[in-house]
């Protein structure tokens, strides 16, 4: 297929930031684009061909939206998977493909993946509803302190909660969960898996993950991550693993615990561009936007290897802040060697919301993290 | 003033390729844009928030035009500058300066220009019209060979000729122009110096180019370019005499010749992003067109250092073809390692358009130099 011409059409479902950033890179190729969303405002609106508005989650929605398109992908995972494979039966190609989703959509299912393929994760309990959590603690089925995991609609921290006293149930919501063993780590890695349909297969570089202790979102992505060159063997070689398992189509982005006995556990995958690569764009040498794109249209792989070193911190609005935004002492981040700001376009800040990302390149992975943590301790998303 | 909100607006005067490549930019800074082009299928249409039609040329389509904007900036040097003087009077913000824009837009001003300050150049005479030029032959006022040149609306290679013998002029149009001295040079260089309206000014390093030998159109960019400390030091330090002397406010890429005696004289320049500096988007730390946007908004400067060494590719359409393009080979060029294409969207194909271009980065120059003939061997932009 020509996919360098008009009549090509590539569709995607979900019209977030992901999206938007992953159509930038569409422009290299010239790739004519159509987009799903149920947001009238959806950030991709100024950089696709076509917007379609349409409910992700609705059967009708997706399936007609795909009957127009040649490639349909996703930049989110919350989308109807009986219509992709509705889809898939009449020919339209759905990289990665509504099998590899359904069992990455519910977290329950994607542990029970990981456990018949062999692949090491921390040890769970399935939950039918949240109020059945008590009982199990009660008749000493299960231990405190445990992480909750709502099994559907979790992301950015939202739907995880971690739980040391029974009190910390209150206000979950009460839903199809799980319950994780609390395992002691030295480190939250992650590596990113590409696949084409033709096989090819490539790794990005391992990063190390620093979360926010409140608010349970990432607040540097490190690359690469500082860590033994064994230790990154052993997690590359789970995530190609788990990417085997999965025998995906595009990214997929394997998040993992090093324990402190330096034995790697899958956190989760998420099968599509990740906050964990965003650092791509500028520290390696093919973004995984770009990567995503040549994966699903077949078209051989990038290199996957580091021009630089990368961090990358979250912008998340600053606590006490909700309204119109303010990203103050942006141009003093910038004047700082290798900053590059990539701002969402949220008008309105809210404690914790994610209003973009910051990334710092050096020739060493000690001088980006030392910027980074300047960029950190300037930068402020308050509200006017 | 806050860029970084929507109450704030960008004008861009065309909306071409160069244009495009700014837009995607504008995203990591969430600038709210609005273009003016004359053309209703102008390739910005897909990336700015606003499009307005109308003739770059035309007193009032730019005046507006431009009475919507806060800050003004161009892709291309053929725009009406009174109109940029006038929105000046009234405190738009038009970087650069419709002072600048004026000198550069003429040939033969830009050159007198030079010889005003100081700045070597080529011998040149200046003709009202081109049919005034064989006079001068005849009565031994000037020497053949020569280049010629018209004054105004010339670039890749239009408006260009080398003339060997009289009748060279034939077909010429009868317009202002100026005939330059054949310079036997070794290189063609060029230098992009950057200045942001603090006067802050950093310079990207020396580039490289090849000719095509026949369309006068760059074949290869070549970053850092392949010559000594001295002459690459020379060649800045005359770049940024140019700079100073403008006083220019964005980027401003600086042509020039290498001679065989190894002095620098300025051919011309193009006060915005630059053909000779797409490699940026990949090889530098910052690419010319986020550097263009931190300057003319008065941002602090990205660093101009390189990441990789990166050669550019021109993809310009084939002799012999002419109709709807297909880029044949295209996904053999991307098996290859550090190759990304910029397909510029252009539906029809014919000899030597320029269609789009290729980047090659790598560690050396050397390795990047030579997969960047092994696309140019590979790659065709054909018809179909």
């Amino acid at each position: 297929m020509n996919y360098f011409s008009s009549n090509f059409k590539l569709g995607i479902l979900g019209g977030g930031q992901l999206g938007k950033m992953l159509l930038n890179d569409t422009r290299k190729f010239d790739i004519h684009t159509s987009v799903l969303d149920a947001s009238p405002e959806a950030p991709c609106k100024i950089a696709c061909n076509e917007f379609h508005l349409g409910d992700l989650m609705d059967f009708d929605a997706v399936y007609n939206f795909g009957k127009t398109v040649d490639v349909l992908t996703f930049e989110i995972e919350n989308v109807n998977t009986n219509a992709l494979e509705a889809l898939e039966k009449e020919g339209v190609k759905v990289y990665p493909s509504s099998k590899t989703l359904r069992t990455i959509q519910n977290k329950a299912t994607q542990k029970l993946f990981y456990v018949d393929n062999g692949i090491p994760t921390a040890d769970f309990s399935r939950f039918a509803y949240t109020n059945q959590i008590e009982d199990a603690v009660d008749n000493g089925g299960l231990k405190l302190p445990f992480v909750w995991k709502s099994t559907q609609f979790g992301y950015d921290g939202n739907g995880v909660k971690v739980v040391r006293k029974i009190e910390d149930l209150e206000g979950l919501p009460n839903v199809e969960c799980i319950t994780e063993t609390m395992i002691p780590f030295k480190n939250e890695l992650a590596v990113i898996v590409v696949r084409n349909p033709n096989g090819n297969v490539a790794t990005y570089p391992v990063v190390e993950m620093e979360f926010h202790p409140e608010a349970n979102q990432v607040e540097y992505v490190i690359c690469p991550a500082r860590i033994s060159p064994e230790v990154a063997k052993k997690a590359t070689d789970i995530a190609l693993k788990v990417s085997k398992a999965y025998n995906h189509v595009g990214l997929l982005a394997v998040e993992m615990f090093q324990t402190n006995n330096d034995d790697i556990l899958v956190n989760e995958v998420a099968p599509r561009p990740h906050n964990s690569g965003h650092q791509t764009i500028e520290a390696s040498y093919t973004s995984q936007f770009e990567q995503h794109l040549r994966a699903i249209l077949n078209l051989p792989l990038g290199r996957t290897d580091n021009k630089t070193a990368g961090v990358m911190v979250n912008l998340v609005g600053a606590e006490g802040y909700t309204g119109n935004v303010i990203y103050k002492n942006i141009e003093k981040i910038m004047a700082m060697p290798g900053v590059t700001p990539h701002i969402y376009g949220k008008r309105e800040t809210r404690p914790f919301r994610k209003m973009g990302h910051v990334t710092i390149i050096s020739e060493s992975i000690e001088d980006a993290r030392k910027i980074a943590e300047d960029v950190k301790n300037a930068i402020q998303v308050i509200s006017e």
